[in-house]
């Protein structure tokens, strides 16, 4: 498997991790996907040209809100943007001027250098389910989720094969007051695995807590010269960008982290019913977020990030996995790369109370979309139910067993000889079987693959097993996995710093939970 | 909805069934797809030609075989082949040749007129499961199917909606037979049912009553000169031509009736375990069919057929909705687009036994391949189970459900001045929302895809309700469709007719179970 080389990590990697204790259990975990595949495409050149016109048109004559932030509203103004209050009207083709200087390809460090990523061209980066309040499993049902909870999700992530990244809030440690429960989420992040992860964005000093915390854990020249943070700022659609997220975007930018700036869509409730209107305010908003970002900073790793959904018009419910919100994927990836920037998309979405039919197909649509459609950086691929609201024990490992499936999609077809496999043909010939061909014995472990929790056994003995459907085998496999768990190695000076940084800054205010 | 525009009957249709009864309620089926979106295309231009190249060599080198079947060892002689025993070598570029002759488009007439399906260039047609010995409904588990099983399937396909076509063997009514099956399986399909059908293949001379019996549904000219029926002709791969399938092929042919001929593989055991080695293996063989069928009757409509699906190299099983799967139906589509003949491939395939969330990832990924793939005739496309040991009722109405995403998904992004919604934008502005403005009062009620099975409720409702997975609400919808059901108009002469040419066929011959 080419794409997906499997790396043990045999030191401790990364910085000062470097000089960490060599005596654990290492984990497999594939390479970040580089697509050997073209992308789909739905929009043609005019399609495209008339959304590019439109969303200019929006932000030259209708504009955007940039709420209780002068020093945006500052900078705006200073680039030659008109400002009326707090709406911010841009000229025709200054968004997109601005957006030049943000690259194209963002590396991500870990510090585990074999767990580094790249975001961007041709590669996509697989993120887990991000902020459901609630957790379920089929012992304990739905339920509030806690920190424990949180830290067995960044367990399974750091042990899921396909998973190229550990994510950000994995679920909302509801049992932790808000103003602190971001320090031990990073954390579990920095200790309990050792891939890439995201910082907090849900005030700007939570944001410098983040950047703080990877200063000790990388050191603080490293951080500076390095991304080692994909944070999520969500733009609040329509057309307004509040003074949380974007100062959460200031301080990272400021500090060379990578954000995904990503408007938060229910399409018919903030934005119109139609694709090609959703289109136009994410491009617009899209386009507004990046360059404000290179405003603060130019030359700041940023994402074009698109989370857009459909409302039932009968119950008002968000829907996913649609085909409405799949052609959405497929537009904004083509509006971003013809920005040349990465893109963020997809996920498992579903809307199904519980990890079954339902929840596969519409995980299945978007996970589909999401391949063939140009994502670099995929979050929620795994654990997302119903709606977001919950995060999924077995749907983790069910979603996580399946992003094996899009690895193995992305690598194309080889047509070299060994490809062409003529050899087996004229050994076998008509009425042959190939079971036992040179070319098969010589192919058979990597040429399919398989997965690690799907049943592929007969009816009989697959009755003699207990009869198990799919969240059955996934409640087993997280016990497993669980019980397997090792913690990566870490330097234990690195680890007890940041433990003193959190124990510190928690003593240092009282709780609060706004 | 354009391309799912909504048909009620109003009359009977067809031919002499115009004549008859007009007192039946009407179920909706949409139109067959017409795609409005481009094809992925996994293949380069080298890889297509490197494939295209390779089948030629193995029609050339290795040759294929025609098995106790004298007469299409002459046909061949005759055309240049070369024959040596029961191999047949096809000089390079003589079977290409040949497949010219064949229409690119099919029209296959169903006895009501509105329900007649296009098969060809951007077209889709859906036709459910064929060929499972088992049933399995959530009531009565896993058994063998009866003739009251197939009845049901037909009146299932009839009241689907995003279902244009009727299939064949919906499961084999094992309970008859098998030398009459054939009879009362397609009675089943010409009056419990009005959309199109397909006719038997498991020997020539029931091929020839599938010919006669609509003879008498259509009239006999009728036939002659129009498609009523769609046949599905296997190779058995490796590049062996039976005696049975052919000499049914050969009735069809003659008698301007479609067939799909279509190699069954299961990857590393029908063919070499490499994609590419497949592909090639595949093209050889079909390019091989349908120089047949063009030498029986020059014109004869066809279809290029690929079911291919990939071993488990654990257990020896084959897998379904894998990623090898869908790479090989994208590339035989862009294959068979070149060739300039329709296509048949994909299906809600999957290998598990319930229909749970592994049945519903294999067939979301089998979905979402065929409707880009470019597949024209999608066999399979609901109720398959078990790798297709086993059609399922409540899979049936789930995966019938999730056509309705593909039609969705081929209706691509509109930019017209609706479309754009610009006013909208303009209306609502920042910080506003859509629920109520002008443009979604005007387009909600089309403007997003819903499910008429999947759950989109709250979640205190869903558990008030009884907290039913996908599988329990299916089982519920299976219940209320059979009790909903009445049959289609049909002129009683006709039907009568019918019936009394099974009776006599039956009573002609003693029971024989082979």
């Amino acid at each position: 498997m080419a794409e997906a080389a499997v790396r043990k990590r045999g030191r401790g990697g990364g910085g000062a991790a470097r000089r960490a204790a060599r005596n654990t259990v290492s984990f497999e975990t594939a390479r970040y996907i580089e697509r050997n595949i073209p992308n789909f495409e739905i929009l043609n050149e005019e399609a495209l040209e008339v959304i590019e016109t439109n969303a200019e048109t929006v932000l030259e004559e209708i504009g955007v809100n940039f709420v209780s932030n002068p020093g945006a509203l500052e900078r705006w103004r200073a680039v030659g943007a008109e400002i009326e209050g707090e709406r911010v009207r841009i000229p025709r083709g200054l968004a997109r001027e601005l957006c030049k200087t943000a690259p194209s390809r963002i590396t991500q460090l870990a510090r585990n250098p074999e767990r580094t990523v790249e975001i961007g061209g041709k590669s996509l980066v697989l993120a887990p389910v991000y902020g459901p309040p609630f957790v379920r499993d089929m012992a304990g049902g739905r339920r509030y989720a806690t920190m424990d909870d949180f830290q067995n999700f960044v367990r399974l992530g750091y042990m899921s094969k396909w998973l190229h990244h550990s994510g950000g809030t994995v679920c909302e440690p509801t049992d932790v007051a808000v103003n602190k429960r971001h320090l031990d989420m990073l954390l579990a992040h920095m200790t309990l695995s050792d891939k890439p992860f995201m910082g907090s964005v849900t005030e700007p000093s939570r944001a410098q807590d983040s950047v703080d915390m990877c200063e000790i854990l990388f050191g603080k020249d490293f951080v500076q010269e390095n991304t080692v943070m994909t944070s999520l700022i969500n733009i609040n659609s329509p057309m307004t960008f509040d003074e949380v997220m974007i100062g959460a975007l200031e301080v990272y930018a400021a500090n060379n982290q990578a954000c995904i700036v990503s408007p938060f869509i229910v399409g018919g409730a903030m934005a119109p019913v139609s694709v090609a209107g959703t289109l136009t305010q994410v491009y617009a908003e899209v386009l507004t977020g990046i360059a404000y970002s290179q405003l603060v900073r130019p030359g700041a790793p940023v994402i074009f990030g698109a989370f857009v959904t459909s409302i039932d018009m009968n119950s008002g419910a968000p829907t996913f996995g649609t085909p409405e919100a799949s052609q959405i994927l497929y537009g904004a990836g083509q509006l971003a790369r013809r920005l040349g920037l990465p893109y963020r998309s997809g996920g498992g979405l579903c809307g199904s109370k519980l990890p079954d039919a339902q929840a596969a197909y519409e995980t299945a649509h978007t996970h589909n979309a999401a391949l063939l459609g140009g994502v670099n950086f995929m979050l929620h691929s795994c654990g997302w139910l119903e709606g977001g609201l919950v995060s999924s024990f077995e749907k983790f490992v069910m979603d996580a067993d399946q992003l094996g499936v899009l690895h193995q999609l992305a690598r194309g077809v080889s047509v070299d000889t060994n490809g062409q496999a003529m050899d087996a043909i004229r050994e076998v010939g008509p009425g042959g079987h190939y079971l036992g061909c040179a070319h098969t014995q010589a192919n058979f472990k990597d040429a399919f693959w398989r997965s690690d929790l799907l049943d592929y056994k007969p009816f009989e003995t697959w009755s003699e097993e207990g009869a198990r459907d799919t969240q059955a085998l996934a409640s087993q496999r997280v016990k497993q996995l669980l019980a397997d768990y090792q913690k990566p190695a870490m330097d234990p000076a690195i680890e007890e710093a940041l433990h003193a940084y959190v124990r510190d800054k928690k003593a240092s205010m009282p709780d609060a939970f706004v």
